[in-house]
Formats: C-alpha cells, sequence, structure tokens
C-alpha cells in the first residue's frame, strides 16, 4: 500500500507552537521519521542533502533535484538543487539569522558541522524533545496501522509454528520470516533475528548459518512496516521437545510478560511496567539474565519513545505505543523472548499482538 | 556468507597515522561504513550509542552491553555499557582533553550534540576526509567481493531478460529482484529502483503499485551486499517493441556510458570521465535531460568517494571503484539509465559488470 497521507498542516502547526514554545528560531529535520511525520516524505539516506527548513515563517524542503520527482505536494515549498550546487547554503539561507536551531536526531554529522560552519552565531540543539512531544501520542489513524501490522506480524507467526526449522539454517529461517512479512501485508520486512540454541544467549543476534536441530530454543523477533508504521514481535519456540529447565525459563519469560502488559493504562509508570517484569524475573532467580529495558516505544520508528526503562517515570498515556518484552539470556545456552505492542487506551491497554503465546513446539 | 576479516591491526594503525598528519587528536565513529572498515563491527542503527573511541594510544568500541555478543575480538578493547549508563560519560571519558575531534559522517546529529556538551573545549570536525583517505582506494581482497556482488547483479540481469514482466506491478517485480539478488549470492539485498513508463523520469522512483504495460521502458537499478561490499547496476528494458525514438535515447545514453567507461585510467580526471558521456547526450540533443553526475565510488557504501562529477579534478588511481550511470529523462513520458561498476586497475579499467547492454525486449 502507499503511505496514507495525514493532516501534514495540522502537524506542522503544532511543530511551530512547540517551536515557539522552546524559543527556537528554526527545526531543521533530515533523515529518519521526523521528516515523513511532518511532510509525509522520506528523506534517501544518501550523501545528497534532503532536508526541511521550518521556521515561524517558512516551509522548505531542501531535496536533491533527481529526488524532487518523488516529493509529494504539501504545506511546504520544495527547493529542488542541482547537482553544482550546495544544499547547506540554501538552509543556512532560509534559516537566515535564527539564534537557537533545533536539528533532528538522526541527521548526519557530516551535514550538521558543516551547518555549525555557515551560521557560526547559531546554537544547535537536539530537535528530539521537541519531536517527542508531537509524536509519542498516535492519531487514531496511526494506531489503525499499527494494528493492521501487529496482526500481519501475528499470521507469520502462526505460520512459523508449522515450519519445520530443524536442519534449516538461521539465515534460511530469516529468508522465510522476510518472505511471509510482505506476504501477510508489510510493505517491507525491516529486521529479522533468528537465535537458535547459544546463539539465543545474544538479544541483538544476527542470522547465521548455523543449523537449526532437535532441541534448541529458537528466538524469532522482526518487523516490518506497512503504511510506514512499523511491527515488532518476538516469540522463542523449541524444536520437537523442551526439556524442564527450557520449559520453566519460557514460563518465567511469558509470566514477567503477562505482568508487564497488565501493568499498563494511563497514568502508569515506565519505571513501575519495567519493574513488574523484572521482578518476576528476580524472584525467580534469573535477574542477572535480564540485561535490557522492557520495552521501547514504536511508531514511524521502531525504536522511539517512550522507553519502557528503570530510569523513565514520566507517566504513559492514551495513544502511546511500546512493547513489553522481557527475556532471559544464559550465556553460551540459550534465551527466551517474549514481545508484544501494546497501547494505551482511555481507560486500560490494548494488546496489539495476539498470536499464541505458549512454547510451541516445531519440527 | 560471514563478512571476511580484514588486517584491522594494520587500518587502525593507517587511521592513526592519517590522525597524526592531521593533528586529531580523536577520531569517533559510530553508524555507517567506517567502523567496520576499521574493526570489522558495524552498529546497529538505533537509540543506544555504538562508537569507536580512537587515540594515539586508546582503541575502544563502546558498545550497548546487549549488542556486546556480536562483537568479534580485535585490535580494539570492547566496552560494553549497561541499560542504565550513560555511553556519552564513556567516550568523553576515553578521549579525555583531545582538543581535536574527528566525527564519522553518518553518527547521529544527537550524540554529536551530546558529545559537544559533555567535551566543550573540543573542536569538532568531520571524519570524512580522513576516512576517505583510507577507504578510496580498495584492497585486492575488497576488490574481490565487489567483483563477486557485481558478478551476482549480472545473473539477475540475466534472468529478468526472461522475465515476463507485462502485467505484473513495478512492486512485484523489485520483489522478484529482491529475491533473485539473494539467491544469485548476494546476503541481502540492500535496494530496487523499477520505474515503468513516465515513472521512469524520476531517478530515484520508488516501486509503486502502477503495472507494467505493452510499450513501457522500465528501469531496473538494484544492488545486493556481499561480504559487507554492495552492487549497484541498472539496465533499461522495454516491453515488446520499442518505438524509434526509445531505440534513439537508449542508444545515446548507452555510447555515453560507454565513452566514460572507456574514459577511465590511473590518472584520469572525474570532470573529464563526466563529461565524456555528458558531451554525447548534450551534442544529441538530451542535455537538459541529464539531471545528475555521471558516477559515485562504491565500496561499503553503495555511494562513496570518488564522486564522477564536474566539480571533482582528483586523478583516479589504482585501486578506486565506482559506478558510470549516464541517464536520460523525458517528464512525463519515459527514462533510460545503464550503469556498471568500473575499477581502475595499474593500466586501465576493470568493468565488473558485464550482462547484456543492448535494449532488451521482454514479455
Amino acid at each position: 500500500m502507499e503511505s496514507p497521507r495525514f493532516d501534514y498542516a495540522a502537524r506542522i502547526d503544532r511543530a511551530r507552537a512547540a517551536m515557539a514554545e522552546r524559543e527556537a528560531d528554526a527545526l531543521l529535520l533530515s533523515v529518519g521519521p521526523d521528516l515523513p511525520y511532518l511532510t509525509g516524505y522520506e528523506a534517501m539516506p544518501l550523501e545528497r542533502l534532503t532536508m526541511l527548513a521550518l521556521t515561524p515563517k517558512d516551509a522548505v524542503l531542501v531535496v536533491p533535484e533527481l529526488e524532487a520527482p518523488r516529493v509529494e505536494p504539501g504545506p511546504f515549498e520544495t527547493r529542488p538543487w542541482g547537482e553544482l550546487e550546495d544544499p547547506i547554503d540554501i538552509v543556512a539561507g532560509v534559516v537566515g539569522g535564527a539564534r537557537s536551531v533545533l536539528v533532528g536526531d538522526h541527521t548526519w554529522s557530516a551535514f550538521l558541522l558543516s551547518l555549525q560552519d555557515a551560521l557560526p552565531d547559531a546554537r544547535f540543539a537536539s530537535a528530539g524533545p521537541l519531536m517527542t512531544s508531537l509524536r509519542i501520542r498516535k492519531e487514531p489513524d496511526e494506531i489503525g496501522l499499527l494494528r493492521r501490522a501487529a496482526h500481519a506480524a501475528d499470521r507469520v507467526v502462526a505460520r512459523l509454528a508449522g515450519l519445520e526449522m530443524s536442519s534449516l539454517t538461521e539465515r534460511e529461517v530469516a529468508r522465510i520470516v522476510a518472505d511471509w512479512t510482505v506476504e501477510e501485508g508489510h510493505d517491507v520486512d525491516t529486521f529479522k533475528i533468528v537465535a537458535a540454541g547459544p546463539n539465543g544467549a545474544s538479544p541483538h543476534h544476527e542470522p547465521t548459518d548455523r543449523v537449526i536441530a532437535e532441541g534448541d530454543m529458537v528466538i524469532i523477533d522482526f518487523g516490518g512496516r506497512l503504511g510506514g508504521y512499523c511491527s515488532d514481535t518476538t516469540r522463542t519456540f523449541v524444536v520437537e521437545d523442551p526439556t524442564p529447565e527450557q520449559q520453566e525459563v519460557h514460563a518465567v519469560v511469558l509470566a514477567a510478560q503477562r505482568a508487564a502488559a497488565q501493568a499498563v493504562r494511563p497514568g502508569a509508570i515506565p519505571a513501575e511496567i519495567d519493574a513488574a517484569a523484572r521482578r518476576i524475573i528476580e524472584e525467580a532467580g534469573y535477574g542477572e539474565y535480564f540485561i535490557h529495558r522492557t520495552g521501547h516505544g514504536i511508531g514511524l520508528e521502531v525504536h522511539e519513545n517512550p522507553y519502557i526503562i528503570e530510569t523513565n517515570s514520566q507517566p504513559v498515556e492514551p495513544g502511546m505505543a511500546f512493547s513489553i518484552e522481557p527475556g532471559i539470556y544464559l550465556p553460551g545456552r540459550f534465551g527466551v523472548r517474549i514481545e508484544d505492542i501494546v497501547v494505551v487506551t482511555d481507560d486500560g491497554v490494548e494488546p496489539l499482538n495476539r498470536s499464541d503465546h505458549s512454547l510451541v513446539s516445531v519440527g
């Protein structure tokens, strides 16, 4: 599907209001999700600069001439630059005498350094807090896309339960996951972790040529994008019969996942949601093997605010979407992680992922 | 395949020598190709900072604890940071009183701004020129990987000549290209442009649900990575019989592509290679429709130095690899682009792509 069109004029108005609150004279956005959030246009992550320069009076999308045909018109001026022009000069011209400039978090440092040279009197700061304030509470249409992406991911999980994994490599299973992610409705697959046996102890493991064998626990964590919005879910399978220890570790992680998900409601504190999961894992004696936070926000980005971590005491609010994904990682042996996306509703929580949470045996 | 291991100790030595020449006290590398070039380790492009801090005496890879198991040991110290630590503090501690700090070009601005706050007495500049000086001349093993990737891409092109494209959408063809890119030997596919009919006039078009029809010119530009190194090739097909105008435009682009490729040899000036292609297109009356440079370097990145552009007068040298890809883009009608990767040899040029350059008709 094509990305849906949102009310970009309203979003740009909100950005300008947030700039005024922060006494910022200019907002500069390049690669990453902030630019499509405000304009519907995503910059290519290449060496030719694409940048929205937003000031109280101007909104100019500076874009390489050869990419200009990709821009759909919106509440901004498009300024294509030719191969022999300097886009930094063009951006500097738009923001003129700005004293306080906010720069999108993913903007390449090379461009920020050039902008700092071109605007020596400006003070540069991260646009992250401002953009988070706009993006962290999702609109109903954004939640609709997250829900559709999550359900597409759930259909992939259902198919995985019937996959004969034994004697396939992690890489082969990853390729199947990628294909199914698209077949089930995503526009693209974005990532896939397939971590069998001892590899499961590495939370961000990348698929290798390791052949999956009987007795392996297999963590499968994957996602795609649908209409710009991300899915991200994890289930842990076992090949043939689990050992009692594998069953126990899986049961502990599942209990932790449920406890944290049930702690989500408007006003809940991320640190407390994290603690709900962590307490169960600690009490079962595996505390030192749960080496990451409990979750991360999700939307246009697969990881974004709010983070469900001990250091975050900002209460969650309706419209926020994030993962709940505790795990236990036993070095040299195996790992278990279970992950769902949830959305805070007006009076509780909507879990977006509903695929089987139990320890599913595969061939 | 797994990424091959290069002589990272020698590369770090060369980086330190280049730092000394530039009077730089520290080199900080994060996401992007510079870090794997020096260490074999690629940072995940996520919100948790990964950064190599290189000084004349220290080489410390600061990495999120949950990603530390992915690091293969090398000539550097690995410093995992836990979820409750601040990685900026750790990097600042390593570089200490550095006055001149070079930062990798793709590093997220959010991290650079935090580092500038943490090291108020340091002067920050782009690490781009230093890293280019190391990476621009490829080692024989790097050329070997570029060659294998190019040949894998050529096999995809050969299969495309037999594909019944008519009545498929651009998006469906793109999916086929992605699958074949992997089947023919790449580790991953990285991008695919499928631009049919009028969409071909947009050089960086993204595949849509447009159905490919008889009479369409179809630009297919795609690539993947093999052992970390990129392929990137373009051919323009026609569905059924071309019109005389389509044949003429294709012939002009092909002549331009050949002329530029033949201009490549040690000491050739990129501006002159660019001019060799541009002259032919201008003389045929299509000059205003060739709206981009003639080529870009390729290696760990799909676009890197050297750029084959009018403004580049730095002679090319043996070991440099880049694309030659002129195009003609007729707005609202169609486009043609033909692209090969070439490598400068000791006494001339090796074209890495050897698939059919003629205007191939498909069903």
